[in-house]
């Protein structure tokens, strides 16, 4: 069960390691509520498809200095890489910048770079003061093209700064594949069943003790009052991954469950 | 800015402080971006709304014992409740109880009272062994009920142990109310305006300097192709939040920002 997860926190000293990460969504209206992110799953598929990355952890944090100060250091010592998302634009209330300058420890200065950017978007006399903000970055930051709205992000080491509106977010990842380094990535194959999850627990259970490399989820689901389950079997090795999934495919025939395989990425 | 933080921070010894809530999202289909959380959202306004208590921080954490234990053991000792989502079914990825249980340092048994639930639901020759997993609890847990499909979630202490499913989540919110004791909810109103968010930067920075006991948070967005901002005021003071976000109104007509109030809850 579970090899990327089990990987990134017991093999991290071999070769074939999983190279790990976090993301720290910062901000007061995801956890109001309010706004939906959009931003994990995004960036969860990206990171693994693109550059074998495992997304495995995420926290979702208030706009509170101490807070975004100690959850960027706890976390940029405990995984490969770190995403921030949030609190990098104009206005008062965004304070990632500052804040990750103080987890390193150095300046938050204007950055002459990001500067320059801004000044030929807005133009010279565009350029107010609270626009200039968003030039302001960690000593030392490298910056992240946002070719949308021009306002860059940044990577401070293994940490990466980024935009909370889903749209910049994704064009930042453009960007970024050159300075990320992953390993294989997981692919995953699901089996969608009319079984419920009670049905098929035995047989997967007896399942996952005979693959160790293999993480193999099951994921109930309700649709017009009926309970289904969707098995996922994830994994770096391809064939695997088929024998696995067949396995499952031909249990839950067998069980009268019904299967079909389901689109996967 | 940011009453409802700053208070869950720093005020915690007055009479008036904020009751927080923390919710740990357990599973590897969260992680892996297969699925997009819905309970977040769906909890954060529900505590706020019906029992007056503001979720300060959520966690997306993988299905692995130690890091399950880890989380809940240190997030129970920081906010007044705790949330866990994920994990509860009867199959072999569900290890949250057993997680809980070892978190909690007591034995996880069969609750006979869980048992019985089940049992009279299945009856008794339909009560796998797989579904009468669903009836173990960590010992001394108070069970929540499960009106959808039975198998119920349970309290330990200030740690609420919920299904994942968003249906089933729901309806067991609507057993927890005498439970949770809270404060006064945080109210909200947006004012959305077409500016983009540098434009009303300055001003904002002057408001919320002005006003100690309200967040005021700007959210931009784009909407084809073009700029806005989304202003939200948010403050468990009704009058000072009409007087907040009328002064927004009226500064973003001032600058040709054609605002208009937002739904809210």
């Amino acid at each position: 069960m579970a090899l990327c997860y089990k990987n990134a926190m017991s093999n991290a000293k071999t070769n074939e390691r999983t190279v790990t990460a976090c993301l720290i969504i910062i901000g007061n209206e995801i956890l109001s509520g309010r706004t939906q992110d959009a931003n994990l799953a995004y960036l969860a598929k990206w990171l693994n498809e693109e550059v074998g990355i495992q997304m495995v952890e995420a926290r979702v944090i208030p706009d509170i200095e101490q807070t975004i100060v100690d959850t960027v250091n706890e976390c940029r010592a405990k995984f490969d890489y770190v995403f921030t998302t949030g609190g990098i634009g104009p206005t008062h209330d965004d304070i990632t910048g500052a804040c990750v300058a103080k987890a390193f420890g150095v300046p938050h200065e204007l950055n002459p770079e990001a500067h320059e950017i801004l000044k030929e978007y807005y133009g010279p006399e565009g350029l107010s003061s609270a626009r200039a903000r968003m030039a302001f970055t960690p000593k030392g930051a490298i910056l992240i093209d946002n070719p949308i709205s021009k306002a860059p992000g940044y990577q401070m080491e293994n940490v990466f700064v980024m935009a909370g509106i889903p749209q910049i977010m994704q064009v930042m990842c453009d960007g970024l594949k050159h300075s990320l380094s992953g390993g294989k990535p997981v692919r995953s194959r699901s089996v969608r069943t009319e079984l419920p999850e009670s049905r098929i627990a035995k047989f997967l259970t007896e399942l996952d003790e005979r693959y160790d490399n293999v993480d193999i989820g099951s994921y109930p689901f309700y649709t017009n009052g009926k309970a289904g389950t969707s098995l996922v079997v994830r994994t770096t090795d391809e064939d695997l991954l088929i024998e696995v999934s067949d396995e499952i495919f031909q249990a839950a025939v067998e069980l009268g469950g019904n299967p079909a395989y389901e689109d996967n990425s």
